[in-house]
């Protein structure tokens, strides 16, 4: 597979997180000849969060991690998140159950970690029994190992992914210097909710395991619910969020703390960043589409426009010919049925007026759009009305890359 | 282009419907060597019915055809549908009333037909301002022949469709002989509420006008609501129902009619006969995928999670490999968010169980299932839990070809 030509140039540099180490391993479960197994051990006091897939069949680690976090033990026990991928003891019945039961148990064991303070991720082939065996193999070796980089983090969870995706960012909060990083994989079966793909963003600041959540849930809203490659919605999504309060600023415990908004918009860049990257991953991707709806009743109303938008195959294969189909885009925001007057729409492409109060602009001169579209990046701009609600939402373009790894792929 | 895999051997044999006369013309609006321009004329006294798209941005002639029917008069004056391929009149915004008003004028005094009684349909290009001149420069030519046959009528109406599409019936009503002919455009944009989709149903039958939407909305559900291609719904789309009465059998005016059934089943017939036709000919199709599911606690969560399934383009990509993917199906289901208990989904494909109780079934062989997935005819059943509630839609699989006629044909 080569590597998506909307790779960054290189991998960050991403620094170590106080209080967190990471240890990677190959457990010849799918993959050989590279890492497929992921542990990250955080520091006693270390706070955690996680957000879930919604889907009906969400896979048996999921449900394991999501019933972990609702006991908030993870706030006071040394807790760990051991994530492997090939596969995603997905629709696995009782033998997931006990999967998941078998490996918690043999990392409690090993690592004397409380059990109940160990969060699971899989990713890769769904309804294949996992090989429990081949997992928990690798634990003396994790636990043994454990100064593994970020980029060794990143690389170790990929699957159909390219390019391993990592971003930090560092903030002053009450005085000393907090590390923001996150790694995340994901690059098929990318939708709403998050869809195939796994997250992780780790601080060392101090905030409150419930203000750590609620950063999680408003920046997700604003980056991984924020994109889509296909529309489909995966079995295994999880994004997961690590505070180890090392840094030792004075903890962030509401939303009216001096710091909050810095620590926010600190975790918002790292995660946009790390969700555009997912993107730009998309399966068989050769353009980044970024979408704004503007004048919209409500955000909500303009989120499902530009869902509609990002997920219409016929907007996303014109942006694949480079073509400037602006009627499409009109369809797609017709089909959202949010009972939008078609005469109050107008669509910019590339920053250039196309279409206005509903009929395309008079003298419409493509050239300079159409140069626009043969770019790697592509902004669509529409506005439906007269409102204040506002959505931005990034998609790829649908291309025979996507043909190709999905008729032959089996994920 | 070349003809879909999926065609069916030849056009059907299609008797005249006595009382519908149809006529067609070259405008050179857009295609060169073919006609592109239908004209349907009713005897006096027939019935009308029509279904629309639900988009925001219907184009001008579906809001013009709405407004005739809406005011009832096609049930007593000579009545007609023009319809012209190649040109949308979608998105074109006042110009776009315009150009229907002056179509219809134009009709009307050639034709001595109450312009109210005309209805029109439009399919092509969305955004570009139509040619008025070009489509009422052939109604001369239209009135003066009228003599068109079915297989005329169908090839008229196309655009990116590789084969003509019709089906016809007969069935004794009243001891009347009665016939069922029926024409239908569509490749692309195919989705609920019927995409970028023309329907025609026709009958020599006597019903009224009451009744005829009555079984047009009925048959709708069952048959272009209930197939997808690319999940995208069109500006344009439009089913129509004509019954001209020529048969003479006693009026059917309610439900419980005892012929009721009879005209019921034979239009349901042309309806899903023309249906599968348009997902036959889905743009790059290469098989036909037929979708049950049963055991959803009502007949509404039945057919939303079918659509989940038929509209995944990882489902749709895997079974264009040939791959077997029942996991895919499953994330789709569940993607669906009907509420289903995973532990009990079984998956059945062609007629071999796959998965039950929520995983694979034990020593599963792949053989048989691998063998029809070879197939042109791919069968999908999935059982989602206890409930009476069941539905089938239909799609076709995605791939390369989808592509290169999407990034390259500007819809």
């Amino acid at each position: 597979m080569s590597i998506s030509p909307l790779a960054p140039d290189s991998f960050p540099d991403m620094p170590p997180v106080a209080g967190l180490s990471l240890a990677t391993a190959a457990s010849g479960m799918k993959y050989q000849g590279r890492d497929d197994v992921l542990l990250m051990c955080a520091t006693p006091g270390s706070h955690f969060a996680g957000l879930f897939t919604r889907s009906d069949t969400a896979a048996a680690p999921v449900q394991w991690s999501q019933n972990r976090l609702a006991e908030g033990v993870c706030q006071t026990s040394p807790a760990a998140i051991l994530t492997n991928a090939g596969n995603a003891n997905a629709f696995t019945g009782g033998k997931g159950h006990q999967a998941t039961m078998a490996t918690a148990d043999a990392l409690a064991k090993a690592g004397n970690i409380d059990k109940n303070a160990i969060l699971l991720a899989s990713t890769g082939v769904i309804g294949e029994p996992l090989d429990t065996d081949c997992l928990t193999a690798q634990i003396p070796h994790l636990l043994a190992h454990d100064t593994a980089s970020w980029h060794d983090a990143a690389k170790a969870i990929m699957t159909t992914d390219t390019f391993a995706k990592g971003a930090t960012t560092t903030c002053q909060l009450d005085g000393k210097m907090v590390t923001i990083c996150g790694i995340a994989k994901g690059s098929g079966m990318i939708a709403p909710d998050m869809a195939t793909m796994l997250g992780y963003v780790a601080t060392d600041a101090a905030v409150s395991a419930e203000m750590l959540h609620h950063i999680l849930s408003r920046t997700n809203a604003e980056s991984f619910n924020a994109i889509s490659v296909d529309s489909d919605t995966s079995t295994n999504d999880s994004v997961f969020a690590i505070a180890t309060g090392i840094a030792g600023n004075d903890e962030i415990t509401s939303e009216t703390h001096a710091d909050f908004d810095l620590l926010y918009q600190a975790i918002q860049l790292v995660m946009i960043d790390l969700a555009k990257q997912i993107v730009c991953d998309g399966e068989g991707a050769q353009k980044l589409i970024t979408i704004d709806i503007l004048g919209a009743d409500n955000d909500s109303d303009a989120y499902k426009i530009g869902m509609s938008v990002a997920n219409s195959p016929l907007v996303k294969t014109a942006v694949a010919g480079s073509d400037a189909n602006w009627g499409r885009i009109v369809m797609a925001v017709g089909k959202a049925g949010m009972g939008i007057d078609q005469n109050a729409i107008g669509v910019r492409i590339g920053g250039f007026d196309v279409a206005r109060d509903g009929q395309r602009v008079e003298d419409f001169d493509e050239t300079p759009v159409a140069a626009h579209m043969q770019g790697r990046n592509i902004d669509i701009a529409v506005s439906v009305g007269a409102g204040s609600g506002t959505a931005r939402v990034y998609t790829c373009d649908l291309t025979h890359g996507y043909i190709s790894i999905n008729a032959d792929y089996r994920s």
